[in-house]
């Protein structure tokens, strides 16, 4: 039944895309920051204007409280009996906008641009993450309930409002909520596809640890005249600690943090190599040409398959313009690791901080902050749902969906594991040039228009999935 | 003559007290800070206030541009014949005050509060460097004009306006006005005394090399799940050379850098050591325990008679609440060097800008910025004017003036040396719990009321002393 019905589903997005369109800029015009709590309201305001929107479709949307942002919970089970019952998950908070002097326009005012290869692009803070991406969801979803007076399947929508900041109390949130967010499996629309041509569903996800150290020596600033030499100096303590997290082949310093990683499998390792994944091709769009991971490893392995470091922010002192001589109380800086299968977050974390304190000199303390703490996933090849997402995404866009690894991490993937037992399916149209997290964040129009269409057709596909 | 009218002088002083503090608020209350370009106008408007004030003593007193900020030339040359003629150097820019919110009250609304050990202080920014110390002379002038009609010397008063920031408008202003600022000798109030009690000369100064870098990768912030491990990053990058700045025991890595330095004569490093300066002493009130220099030298070589690194500043990524998994696209850092007699500062920077350079992992870049370039100072223990300075601290407060080196440098004395072929008296009465630079920037009364005596000695001394 359901496929009799796709055409006129799939015209009916055609022809309502302008206001698919308008739908999504009003969502992309709240500011949604997360991190900052000056824009709580905004917030706020975001999941109210969403669960507005889904309610009009036939859910019943509620915004529920937790602990820090809300969420939305919405239901849509129009049918008793065999259908599927899948669940949702997008979040509507977006990454902080600086540095605001590189944006070519407000970050908050979404438009239609023409990108420097001609593509017609969206730009905004959260038009791909996640804004734009779990539109395309809810906009599947308005088609299929105003041409066929219901949804092919059952669909429990859920959206967070603290992704963007570790999902720290979306996480009690699902456990306090099991039994309302019963389902059979997990959809995920926050991934990329394999280039602007060909979808890709993606299977295995790096984790995530993210801690803040901040070093602390004397009381106050100091004057760098009358004490430099003698005083203790938090950024040079700082700089020398980070500064041996990496020898000089790449490679992570920390005692212990290859434990447990294993090799791709030859035949795995064979088909990564084919996807051809070159400085060339990856690396000379950002400006850059040499891989700059571990040197014994090829630069396909190092995005996907390895486990990283980076320094994800560093400060400390006078960062003013001009000088000043000052040797400042504190230094900070952000850490983060992603991590593969085998590796275990809180033992990385500890490593971590045991590397940092073993090596603080007198008269020298280290705080922490821990901001994240995902382990990476790797899914089951043959659960079902897949083959049908996979169906769905290769008849729109007339080519095969691959299978691939991300070098993100999606904590709240493991996250459904452990608190409602569901496997997810993660499917997403952002690209490598999305600018997500950075200035001139983008989404393709392609994307947009072309997501809700193999949602369209997913959902058909699932509905067809014997449970 | 100078000498039977001296009582009287610091008679009037006393009297005057109120006024004179007054007066410093005044001062103390334009936001003359010279790092901004924002307070631009306040320099300008901190610069007439004082030129205006001075023109009541009988000065003819004149703002005159520069490049930057205005510099003020103001002279009173009462006499002809063999009158002493001295150059009084002063600031009337301050330092920045981030960060704000660890300032008690606003830096720019002075008032005289209780120290936690008693003390009487006066708490703005800019209540010691410079404006607090460069009033006890102009006060000193004005009680001197009040009581005797006119000045014991000849003297010029030159205030600049970017000393905070390398005064490189300034030292070409020197230049062009040279014939104008003729004068036996310089007197330069912008140092400190031995301890609260005790006065001193100080007759050296480490030099200043200050350099900022910033390292540049890609050409924008980058997403690390998606880039991280293939990627360059230039916190990483910069941490790391930074981070190889020291080796175990505190030695400065740079080739060269101890080229042409010199351990203290026996008799002066005994003379120093004498002066007790120790971690209790001097680190304990500041919340530390431990000197943080070359292990194999005394604190009071550490701080006074050895070249120094400070990383004053550093940033890059993301640095606010929370976490942000970015790549940042550059991360910069300010590095200063004290130095002493026998380095050169263009060797030092050469030295340093190689030394980040020939690190440099490729697709890095680095851009310097010079900010400051003195060499460290000695000055002849025997000249003149010396014994008449040291004569009229002792008077005033009834210890012996000490002779002292400094950790600090003040670039200026070198400039005076090598544009108008000046030597330098250092008569200063902060101390070392002052917080310049810092949040609560603080002067003794006590220092504020007895330098503006001392000064009064001092310049019937000089009065005394023949050319």
């Amino acid at each position: 039944m359901a496929n009799a019905q796709l055409q006129p589903v799939l015209d009916r997005i055609d022809a309502d895309f302008d206001n698919s369109l308008e739908r999504l800029f009003a969502l992309l015009r709240i500011k949604s920051i997360s991190a900052d709590p000056a824009f709580a309201g905004d917030c706020k305001a975001a999941a109210d204007h969403l669960a507005k929107d889904i309610a009009t479709l036939g859910f019943t949307a509620e915004v529920r409280p937790t602990a820090g942002h809300p969420a939305i919970v919405a239901k849509a089970n129009g049918n008793t009996g065999g259908r599927p019952h899948v669940l949702f998950y997008g979040h509507y908070d977006v990454q902080p906008v600086d540095p605001l002097n590189l944006w070519h326009r407000p970050p908050f005012e979404p438009v239609v641009t023409d990108h420097a290869d001609g593509r017609k692009i969206i730009v905004a803070r959260g038009a791909e993450d996640d804004k734009g991406q779990l539109m395309t969801f809810v906009e599947a979803c308005r088609a299929w309930k105003q041409v066929a007076g219901s949804l092919p399947v059952d669909i429990t929508i859920v959206i967070e409002g603290e992704e963007e900041v570790g999902s720290k109390n979306f996480v009690p949130f699902l456990e306090n909520n099991k039994d309302d967010l019963k389902a059979d499996f997990a959809l995920v629309c926050d991934t990329g596809m394999w280039d602007p041509d060909t979808p890709a569903i993606t299977t295995s996800l790096r984790g995530l640890v993210y801690d803040e150290v901040k070093i602390k020596a004397a009381k106050r600033d100091l004057h760098s005249g009358i004490f430099g030499g003698g005083a203790q100096n938090p950024i040079r303590v700082l700089t020398r600690i980070l500064g041996g997290l990496f020898d000089d082949n790449g490679h992570i310093m920390l005692p212990g943090f290859y434990d447990g990683v294993k090799d791709l499998p030859p035949d795995i390792l064979a088909q990564r190599k084919n996807l051809n994944v070159t400085p060339d091709s990856f690396l000379k769009p950002i400006g850059l040409s040499l891989p700059a991971g571990e040197k014994d490893r090829l630069l396909i392995e190092q995005i996907s398959s390895r486990p990283t470091c980076d320094i994800n922010g560093i400060v400390g002192g006078y960062t003013g313009e001009g000088s000043k001589t000052v040797i400042p109380a504190e230094a900070s800086a952000k850490v983060s690791f992603r991590l593969v299968e085998g590796q275990n977050p809180d033992k990385i974390r500890k490593a971590f901080r045991d590397y940092v304190t073993a090596r603080l000199p007198g008269d020298c303390k280290a705080e922490f902050i821990d901001h994240s703490n995902a382990p990476a996933i790797a899914l089951d090849w043959n659960m079902k749902p897949l083959a049908a997402a996979r169906r769905g995404l290769t008849d729109e866009w007339g080519k095969e969906a691959l299978l691939i690894g991300s070098g993100a991490s999606i904590p709240i993937v493991a996250d459904f594991k452990r608190t409602l037992g569901l496997d997810t399916v993660m499917v997403g149209f952002g690209l490598d040039d999305d600018n997500i997290h950075s200035p001139n964040e983008k989404y393709d129009l392609k994307s947009f228009h072309k997501g809700i269409r193999s949602w369209a057709r997913i959902l058909a596909a699932f509905a067809e999935t014997p449970k």
